[in-house]
This record gives C-alpha cells, structure tokens and sequence, in this order.
C-alpha cells in the first residue's frame, strides 16, 4: 500500500465512522501543505532509539498518518515479545483519528493506546491564552462478538461543535470556552475568537498536562505552545507541526487467557447494555459501538459528504493535475 | 518498614497535600474491616504471571495500599530492564491516594502511571444507575528543580465536594449528578441519592470504561459495579472489594537523555507559570504544585485533621486495646 492510499484509508474510515470533522474534509489542507513544500511527503522515517520494550521514530516531518502507522506496528511487535510496547514519535504532523492507531492493535488481537499533541487552542487550567492542544486519548479493546470498545476523545469541547453553534447563532454549554477577554462565555463566536476549556476544568486541564510531556519532552518533539496555529486561525493549508505522538500496545495473552479476558469484556458490555438508560436514550451504548454501527451503515448504504468537501477536492484535484468528477448524489 | 507503618505513611502523605478526602479519616474504616475479618491483615501476595515487561499481582485480599505499592516497585524494576513495565493487581481494595504510587517511580528517576477500579457510584454515559467508579487516573513525572508534575484526578465530579455541599445547603454545578429519578440536579441531597457523573459526560464515561477494562477484565479483578457498594451507602468499615489495579513506569532514559528531557519538562513548566492567568486567578499552577506547596506547608506548620476524624481515631485506638490521645491544637 502507498503512504497516500494508507491516509486516504484512514480518511475514509474516519467519514464512514461518523467522525466527519477528521475525514476527507482534510484532504485539500494536506496536499497544499505537502505542494508547498511545508510537510515531507517523502519522509525517511527512523527509529533513532531502541531500548527492550520502546522506541522512539523520527517521522522526518511527513504526515502523523505515516508516522504513527508505522510506530504502533513497531508496538505491537514489541508487545508480542515483552507483553507490553509503546513507541514514541518525533517531528510528526496531523495523524488525524486518533482511534485508528489504537484500532491497528486489535488486528493482532491487542489493546491499543494512542495520544498526541497538536496546535494550542485550549487553555491550560488558570491561563487564559491558548496554549494546549485538545490531546486526545484513545484505547482499543478486543471483544468475542460485540463490536470492539474504542475510546477516542478529545480533553476538550468539540472545536466542531462550537463552530456550528456559531455559525448557526446559538449559544454553547458552560465550560467549553472562553473569550478573547478571558472570561468564560457561552457565546460561540466569542469562543471561537478565545480559547477552549479542558474537560471538567482542572481535572481534563491535568491529563493534557501529562499527553503534553508524553508527546513533548519524552518523545522529543514540539510542545502544542510551540506548534504553529496557523490552522487554528484559519489557514487553507497545514504547515510544519513537528508535534508528538505516544503509542502501547498490549498483549493481553502476558496477563490473563485470551478466552477468559474476552469472556469478561463481554460480561461487561453486556452488563453495561442492559443497564438502566437516562431519560430520552434508548440504551447505553459503549464507547466506539455508534461508529461501528455508523461504519456498518455506511459501507451499505454510502456515505454523505458536504458540497463544499467535495468541490474542494475537486478543485485540488485539478491543481494537482489529477481531474475527477464526483457523481452527486443529493439527498432529497 | 511494616505494612501498617506503610498505609500510615501514605494517609499521612494524603493529608499533608490537603488531599484530606483520602488521609487519616478513613483509617478506622480500614480497621474495622481488617478486624471483621473482611479484609486479609496477611495477604500473601503473588506473581501470578509474568512474561517480559509486566506481570499480574495477586493481592489476596489485602489493602491496596500494600499491593499496588508492591507492584509499583515491580513495574519500575521492569522498566529498568525493558525501558517500560506495567503490574496488573488483581483481588485487590482501596489503596487510597493513587498519585502515591505514580511518585513511586519518580525514586528512581521515573514516570509513574496509576489507575484502579472500585465502587460504584457513577453512571455510564447513557444510564442513570450507578454502574461505574471514578476510576481515577495518575501520572507523576520528573522535574529537575519544579515540584514534580503529578496528576491525579477522579474522572467524576468531586463526591466530597457534593457532600459538603449537601451539609450547607448549597446547590452543586451542572453536570456533577443525578438524581434518584434519574434526571440532572445541581441538588447536592438528590445527587447523593443517585449518582455521580463522568467529567464531560461521553467523553469521561469513556475514559473510566478504558480503565474498567484494564482493571477489570485485564488483571482478573472484579469490574466496579461487581463492587460492595457497602462504603457508598454509608457503611462504618470497609468491606471485601477485590477491586483491580494498574501500575506502570517508564524510564525516560530509554527514550531520551534525562538531561535533555528535564530541560524541556522545566521549559513546559516555566512556560505555564508565566502564561497570562484566567481572572481572578494569581497565576498557573502545574498539576500537583498546590499539593507540593501543601505539604511543605505542613511539614512546617503542621496539619490541620478534624475533630471528629481525631475522634474516631481515638475510638477505634481503644477499641483495639492500643489507646491514644492527642493533643489537640484549636484554630481561633
């Protein structure tokens, strides 16, 4: 597979999932990085270090996509021979959905870990200036016959989120930004215009604390205060990161048997199923099963993408020298 | 150092950081149970298993105080050897302040990882029973003149905090709890008869159902809502939990040269103390540099431990035929 089918596999999945915000929407922003010479779309990836159960990969300023790939195939290895393995990656860009990395884990039949850094947009707890990203934690889990249990969250309000509140004139729930003045708003533009807010103030606020000295100073690559923002505000194009990543995996065969850790997942996603639902939900539903359901759907039924997604793509397509045409099919 | 003089030395370590919540106060429900013969006064733990970096500690039904101590020093004497080492304790109850066992590592120059299941008193996302516990999550990291950086923090709003609360009266903030109805309350007496919810709804339930698993189906422990929810409603002694935990420590020095990864970590910091503050805010503090500063403080001043706390010590030191009285320093 090429490194540029690799990252429109990822692409794609991330549509198919629901998870529109990281899917081919993003496909202009990185070629007109990769056209301009910003990211390496040739990277010679190496693993500069190499101890028993780490490494630590030198992505050479390509794409996180590449990278992260790369270095969770290297973890899974590890974790085959020692039961546990986590590569570090430096000088690294954009990997986008975080749970894809976690999810490569499972084809081996292991749980996976993935966090990164990124461009600062969020404060950190007591500051009032963006200087953290929304450094995300992922986890795969394998199952027996439920679809696999997959965290994949952001330590932040939902940038999408607030972005639609804005452009739609509706306000945004307590805690999920502040304005340029530094006082929390629920006002959406006004956010927009300030910083984020970590998750539960303090406690989301600690644990990026801890992604940023994973993905920064262990890894040796960029804190999110010293990644560019340029895409924060606005660029059409993703420039130089030169951002962390922190991947595990783990063999669950070193700590229990297989059949046994499957059998109790499953206990527990059953458990969790039938429990009690809230007012106005159907059911409990476990972290990653609405975007299997989603991908599952997708896949029979196709999967919508916005105008503007579409004609961007075009429009770089022709640039490129490479013309397509999509088959529009409008709903309703 | 005896086992007790081990749980006592961390309770005491909980106080002096003003993590009162988990100090001294629960000493007598400690006592209680190992007298009832719930909890095993003599656990004979063991590595259950082992293979490479990690490794399963059963806890025999002791304190967690005493086993996730124990398999901490296992974890970083793996680390030593492969650069990474992570210890799954199974059979296990309540080790009190899980940053203890983070700053572990940093003995030996380390990054120290801690999380545990336990009782429940939480919903996940999309239920409205208690179904889950705080789950919390700790990690302590290195510094070369900062306070270390140590996280620790419940992925729930603060139970203490709700039961304050409920004794004066006043309202608690959207998003902490529900009621028995299941519907959302800021009525602090209403959420203490339902339950708890994650920090930022999905996004926190998520990350307790990650530790779940590890603690739960990875270390052959109870999942929480297999918990003795005795302490939640309101028993005087701690019964039988045979919770999960799990540990891990990374040594920096697989992935980077100490030096240069201390010169970043201390450029982190210094970069987030000097960020222009919220308002009202002095300015921003690292997690875990209140709770440094706290007990420096204390070892100075002293620690302030409430009268019915010292009470109840006095009653249970009594009741064991060890009595003990102390002499009492009232503020104002």
């Amino acid at each position: 597979m090429s490194e540029a089918e690799g990252i429109a596999e990822i692409l794609v999945l991330s549509d198919l999932r629901g998870l529109d915000s990281h899917g081919v929407r993003f496909a202009a922003r990185y070629l007109r990085g990769l056209r301009r010479g910003l990211l390496n779309p040739r990277p010679r990836m190496e693993l500069v270090r190499r101890r028993g159960a780490v490494a630590v990969l030198d992505a050479d300023n390509g794409l996180g996509f590449v990278s992260a790939r790369a270095a969770m195939t290297t973890a899974t290895e590890l974790a085959g021979t020692h039961g546990i393995g986590a590569v570090a990656v430096r000088n690294s860009n954009h990997f986008g959905m975080a749970a894809f990395y976690a999810m490569q884990a499972l084809e081996t039949g292991m749980i996976g870990h993935a966090t990164t850094d990124g461009p600062p947009h969020t404060v950190i707890w007591g500051g009032r200036e963006p200087m953290v990203s929304n450094d995300p934690i992922a986890w795969a889990f394998p199952t027996r016959t439920s679809p696999p249990i997959v965290v994949d969250t952001a330590l932040t309000g939902v940038k999408e989120k607030i972005r639609i509140a804005a452009e739609r004139g509706e306000p945004i729930p307590v805690g999920w930004g502040i304005g340029p003045d530094g006082a929390e708003t629920t006002d959406a533009r006004l956010a927009l215009q300030g910083a984020l807010l970590p998750i539960g103030g303090p406690k989301g606020s600690s644990l990026i604390v801890a992604n940023e000295i994973l993905c920064g100073a262990l890894a040796g690559a960029r804190f999110s205060f010293e990644v560019s923002k340029a895409l924060v505000m606005g660029a059409d194009h993703h420039d130089e990161w030169r951002c962390g990543h922190f991947l595990a995996a783990i063999d669950v065969t070193a700590f229990t048997d297989r059949e046994t850790f499957l059998d109790r997942v499953e206990e527990f996603a059953a458990t969790m199923r039938a429990a009690a639902p809230a007012r106005g939900v159907d059911r409990v539903y476990l972290p990653g099963e609405q975007a299997w359901l989603a991908a599952e759907a997708a896949r029979r039924d196709g999967v919508r993408i916005a105008r503007a997604t579409l004609e961007e793509l075009e429009g770089v397509a022709t640039e490129v020298g490479e013309p397509m045409a999509f088959t529009r099919l409008d709903a309703r």
